[in-house]
């Protein structure tokens, strides 16, 4: 991919950029000719800062398209989303929330049920319950070998990821799964030879797991599938100059910041609290912070209104406290909207705040999704908002004379 | 060229959406500070149903192109009107609505006149008048050779539109006119071999009508250049797993729903009425409609103001009925603008109103070209128009975890 213009013009800056994730931000309103989450809560804070900011709305992948938090998340750090595709194997580690490395190779697992000879008869064993899958991802669990190491998380019913740590391991891997009944599973092969080490490992646990699963019918056996690393991004400080931050709870968004090439903060906590705390704590070491919120999207994703609401009225009381600390630029957006009436994500664009002493302010005194439509942001990429950012950071020298 | 990744995330649903299109919509004042014609309309319905929409323009192909119907079609119908061209025979038959079938091969055709040896001395005939040309097009009509059929349609003075019909023809076909003086009609040569057999039946078509023209001077005989057939494009079923059906009066805009794959429904008549009623008794058998209300272009692109107007308040006055049958998703829009002050097609954005329930409401209560501009669609490219209404529609997953 051709290098973008903004990033061949990095210029370096005594200049700190605070950047706050509220996950799945955007919302519908509850009734027709309502307001949504956003509109509904009470949020001085925040409606004080829209004035003194340009306001927008991201559309996070493309126009009609609705994201995973991981594909939402590499747009709004810059990378292109649909260039840099999570391979499967990776998206469900991540989205069981494991904090994926990248040393990790991942693959979706599922529990099956083969007979005498080794036959699958079942491709998803009966689809046992959750609770009988959790049992035996504890057993799958125990697995040690030399030289790696393995995590199996439940997913749901028959299904888990699956994933294996350790230096040399390709992605390059064939699946187990041969997606048919009345044949065996297949050997893991290589298809190049630096995913060789990775496809003996894989081997041997399929084998291991087979031994412990023998008597645990239906769930005698397992089938892997799609293996995938996360995919190698630029990092912040490659791309931007940038020495990078996160300040996330879950695993997932821990992952992607990790993608990213920013160092992932010990929080201390789950809470919000914790997280201005270690913003607070680490504040002289970094110039650019990523703080992810979970519990708009929690909230939004349960059909909870009220809950987001409650939510974004919280990360309002904190932003006296990011303020505070004088940076120079701050971004308020999300990753995508999850709509409390939809209970799922959605394609709507995210209502987005760049503040800093550089933006035309818009003049508007609120921060919602109908006040974002007038701002001078406009409608735009999720993948520009990075370039607007670095430039009010005084991060983007002059292009051309 | 790559697949959008919209189109592979396509999923199955039982939404119902339906498109009216009025063709050439957008307009302009009559006076400075005054009203465009869809502004100036007494549209109740289209009113209300914009308070519960979202709202928006559209760019029909780039910014500051004028389109013609079939490309603004295309890009409306999700298709890249840059990527597929059409070509300028295929262009000369939908222009004069002649209804194109993927069987067809077009041209552009030139009466012209030929000296006693055979060369050319006037490449247009003396601009022979409409009304003659008219006479000699029938005449060319009565031309039948085993194994295709030939249609000459008149388009004015000395041109006309060439079409044959038939299995295995090719467009991959030499000119006969050679855009030049004092030298002879050039034969119609293949530039590949699946177009051999297009060749022959062209250059029999020629011969025949040199005999028909012989003693028509100044028109004795025939030029044709640009053959092409329509550009193939995959259908509505293949890349939106629609079932869609067009209701259209016109042949160009059935033309142009059959590149796509939908189905030609029987009007049974030529007015509005014709059409809704053709939708209501088809509403069980299809996903998606096309609906295409031609007389506001028509009175556009005439100057007829106040025409325009009434077109739109007649479409106004079949809303009510649109919506009784319950459909998810309703678009409103047009192919391009059609300005009654101008006379012609125009550049100008396109009024757009996207309804379904899970929009997220403008709580605009007008659908104009201004209130349009504060619209939560913004200012998009025609092309992305699809997406979104799949979306809204249900019909495309989730991307990423």
């Amino acid at each position: 991919m051709e290098t973008p213009l903004y990033q061949r013009l990095i210029a370096p800056a005594q200049t700190k950029i605070v950047m706050i994730i509220m996950d799945g931000l955007g919302g519908l309103p509850r009734e027709a000719g309502g307001q949504t989450e956003l509109e509904s809560a009470t949020k001085p804070n925040l409606d004080a800062l829209a004035f003194q900011s340009s306001l927008g709305l991201t559309i996070p992948v493309a126009p009609g398209i609705t994201p995973g938090s991981g594909p939402g998340h590499l747009a709004l750090f810059g990378y292109d989303p649909i260039h840099y595709e999570i391979g499967r194997g990776a998206l469900e580690a991540l989205g069981v929330d494991f904090e994926m490395s990248p040393y990790d190779v991942a693959a979706r697992g599922n529990f099956c049920t083969v007979d005498t000879a080794g036959l699958i008869t079942d491709r998803r064993a009966g689809r046992i319950s959750t609770a009988e899958s959790s049992r035996l991802v504890e057993l799958l669990q125990t697995i040690k070998v030399e030289g790696v190491e393995y995590f199996v998380r439940l997913v749901k019913e028959h299904r888990f990821a699956f994933i294996m740590r350790g230096s040399g391991l390709g992605e390059d891997l064939t699946d187990t799964d041969p997606q048919a009944t009345g044949v065996p599973a297949l050997p893991i092969k290589s298809r190049d030879s630096s995913s060789r080490k990775a496809a003996q490992f894989t081997n041997r646990f399929v084998s291991e797991a087979g031994k412990l699963l023998a008597d645990k019918t239906p769930a005698n056996s397992i089938l892997l599938r799609g293996f995938a690393k996360l995919p190698t991004l630029p990092s912040f400080a490659e791309i931007y100059g940038l020495h990078a931050a996160a300040i996330a709870v879950n695993g997932m968004y821990r992952g992607v910041a990790k993608m990213a090439g920013m160092e992932i903060l010990d929080v201390g906590g789950d809470t919000i609290a914790d997280e201005l705390s270690t913003l607070e704590k680490h504040w002289q070491e970094f110039d650019f912070f990523y703080l992810h919120i979970k519990k708009t999207d929690t909230a939004g994703e349960s059909g909870n209104f009220d809950g987001k609401v409650k939510a974004i009225e919280e990360v309002d009381s904190y932003i006296p406290r990011v303020m505070k600390l004088n940076p120079e630029v701050v971004i308020i957006g999300g990753d995508h909207s999850s709509p409390a009436v939809m209970k799922f994500h959605s394609w709507h664009p995210v209502p987005t705040l760049l503040y800093s002493k550089n933006v035309r302010p818009d003049g508007i005194r609120e921060f919602g999704e109908r006040a974002c439509l007038h701002g001078g942001l406009g409608i735009f990429p999720a993948v520009n908002l990075m370039p607007l950012v670095l430039a009010n950071a005084g991060r983007i020298s002059k292009y051309g004379a």
